[in-house]
């Protein structure tokens, strides 16, 4: 882990995500499979650092020497895991403090979530956190995950996935469902006391494990400082946030879940158009946008060439193209020269690309593959969609695969889910189900493409 | 086949999807697998009735007698398919309808879709056809294909699916690209010279195959009819519509496509309401709304009730309810009173029902058990959005299945395209990947319960 080149916010967050040394206090005895261990989610997932367990009731848990109380601890441990009963939490964090641990998460919940007392907790504990000099990440928290150095403060083990993605979530149920679908490192701030999405988008900005960061925000703290920070990362990462809490009851449901206050959505649009966050709709949404980020080039302009086997398809992905404020690029005269001839005399080659007819006549595999190469190279085009059926990927992939120029494909037909987890696996990384959702992954690739030319 | 009360208007359409007897007039003499031969297809298909292959050129392909000339082939035969170049068409159609053909598929292309000169051939090919009696599917049509009664009028062939979905397209490639996504019985009807949207409604109508119509639309023809024969239609079956070429450049594109204009979006939205038509705009929600006509029972209300493990997920759902018009169910004081002892003293049972807590000390299964079979009775809840991995999908399936009240799976993960195959298969049909496609199945499945209230 090399640390010099890193600020020194990045440096107070790091240890929550890739701690040397973890003390885990009031870990349960009990271990196997429904007992959730953490200690024992940390010994099997290959955990490099050093492990303090800490509990007055045993000696030793899967083997490793239990500690009877925190001030038994060695001293300067780099982070604590908090999992006592609420009424707990102050002293732990204070004896914490005493040790020398200058982080801390707490899984504990029944604070800002369970009405007035809890409320009222929550602050005397971050007004002795604060005092005491240590960064709290929760309470009501799952804590981080962080597969590129295996380690996980809760239940749910690191996996074997290395997507240069990060995941900074409010809810403990959002991050279990989403951590693996989109992230291979990411954090729950819970009720966020302390420790904020400003925070970690500084850690994640340095971070050289992740290129896409991902914020699912239920409401903001600090919103100024986090508008500051997310303007200055989003040049140089793409930000993409999901705003959930959107209507009047959801936003009533989240004061009962993460405590905060959810606001007007208007004022959130307006918010993150000023800080260059990406916003997204949904998870479909979420997974497009993602992987065109990740796999494809810059899209340098607003002109899309389609390649299509069908008219009527071509129909629906120019509507989509219009839609998403991309249009149908008008094609060079030299593409034009350079296909004419696989082309019937009385339907000329022009954008869509309808290659059916040439296809029948010249092979398929032959003119599909002219069709690319042509736009590939047609300086009028920035980008290309080809609809295309299975047998067309690898075509596709291997004339494709390091240009230049965004390429995307749609995929038709009943078993386009699996077919396109297959393709995925078999490494083309960036065929969608739908051509409004391809539209859409090349327009936030055209926005984004734009924020990145005007700061370089 | 039992056509005795099948009207009139269906009896002229059922031979273009159930021919006794079909010619195929220009069938090429290659087959095999790249020959695309439409007499192959229906060989190997199993099509039960009688085929008269002509080509003055064979005496014999795939072992059947081939005619030399329409003038040969026997009085009567209930179909043709026409595949001859398009200067030959209209004296093919002609000696068709002195043979006692009443219904013809014209497959041939360079008509409305190619400039003035196919236009006036069209002109003249539809009015030589009306002189003649003889009904026109086309001409530029791939034609239908039956997987009920195994049939197909082109290289596509009938598959083993029997969904009772009706697909109607005015394109080839996207009937090809639809088929077998949506539908087991379906017509691509080409430049619709003549058989129209409001023909093949007048069939589907009555076929017992059919419980969804599903219609492409470019652009319409005689608009008045269709949405007379329309409204009447939707009031026995739900009948989708996707409209395409709906941005001015898309519109134009359809021009050179299928012949047809492609009018003003909201136009079609009017006239769609008025008819009492589904919109869908993509093909991820038709296949969505879909599911939801064919497996749920009605939804009589507008009020949701939501069981989830993770109160992030609960406020994701609430804001796609409250987007598709649809609300948070208060629940009943009987319902909450049941479930009381599950949940924490702090946090009692109420609407998003949060069972994780009370699920760790009394069971997973067991609460989450507990939650649906409550709001399955619950007077006060019109339907259910159940949050859900893999391992609970078991446990809804048996509780719901058969229930008069719609219950919807909201499924999440990385793997959710693949889960969602796999459950499908195992019989499980109304789980969606994001919460915004089960609260928009649910909105649609809601509308289409109202209309058919009304009518009954």
């Amino acid at each position: 882990m090399e640390w010099k080149n890193r600020n020194t916010e990045a440096e107070k967050v790091r240890p929550f995500f890739e701690p040397k040394s973890v003390a885990l206090i009031g870990v349960p005895r009990r271990t196997g499979r429904a007992a959730f261990n953490i200690l024992e989610t940390l010994v099997t997932c290959g955990y490099p650092g050093e492990l303090y367990p800490v509990n007055p009731n045993a000696d030793s848990i899967l083997g490793l020497k239990v500690y009877p109380q925190i001030e038994s601890l060695p001293q300067d441990i780099e982070l604590a895991i908090i999992m006592v009963p609420r009424d707990m939490v102050i002293s732990t964090v204070r004896s914490c403090a005493k040790q020398g641990i200058k982080a801390a998460i707490i899984v504990s919940d029944g604070f800002a979530e369970a009405g007035n007392e809890g409320l009222k907790l929550q602050a005397q504990l971050i007004k002795q956190a604060q005092a005491d000099g240590i960064r709290l990440v929760g309470p009501n928290s799952l804590g981080s995950i962080n597969n590129f150095h295996p380690f996980s403060s809760s239940f749910l083990p690191p996996s074997p996935l290395k997507e240069p993605v990060a995941l900074v979530s409010q809810s403990g149920g959002f991050f279990e469902g989403f951590f693996d679908f989109v992230s291979s490192k990411g954090i729950d701030l819970g009720n966020m006391c302390d420790v904020d999405f400003a925070d970690v988008l500084e850690y994640l900005e340095v971070d050289p494990d992740i290129k896409v960061i991902f914020l699912h925000i239920e409401g903001l703290k600090q919103g100024h400082r986090f508008l500051q920070v997310a303007r200055r990362v989003s040049r140089k990462k793409p930000i993409l946030a999901m705003k959930t809490g959107r209507t009047a009851p959801a936003a009533r449901a989240i004061a009962s879940h993460s405590g905060s206050l959810a606001g007007q959505d208007e004022l959130y649009n307006a918010a993150f158009r000023y800080a260059g966050i990406i916003r997204v709709e949904n998870s479909d949404e979420l997974g497009d946008v993602t992987k065109a980020l990740l796999h494809l080039p810059r899209l340098k302009g607003n002109r899309v060439g389609i390649i299509t086997p069908t008219g009527g398809c071509a129909i629906m992905a120019v509507d989509a193209l219009y839609r998403e404020s991309l249009e149908l690029a008008t094609l060079s005269s030299k593409t034009i020269y350079t296909l004419r001839d696989y082309f019937p005399k009385w339907a000329p080659p022009r954008n869509p690309l309808d290659m059916l007819a040439a296809g029948m006549s010249h092979g398929y595999k032959n003119v599909y593959k002219a069709c690319l190469e042509a736009l590939l190279i047609d300086p009028r085009v920035d980008a290309i969609i080809c609809i295309a059926g299975w047998p067309t990927i690898k075509t596709i992939q291997e004339i494709s695969t390091g240009v230049p120029k965004p390429v995307v494909v749609w995929m038709q037909g009943r078993w386009t889910g699996e077919a396109l987890s297959w393709i995925e696996k078999l490494g083309y990384k960036t065929a969608y189900p739908t051509p409004e959702r391809a539209a859409r992954a090349l327009s936030v690739l055209r926005r984004y493409s734009n924020r990145r030319e005007k700061y370089e």
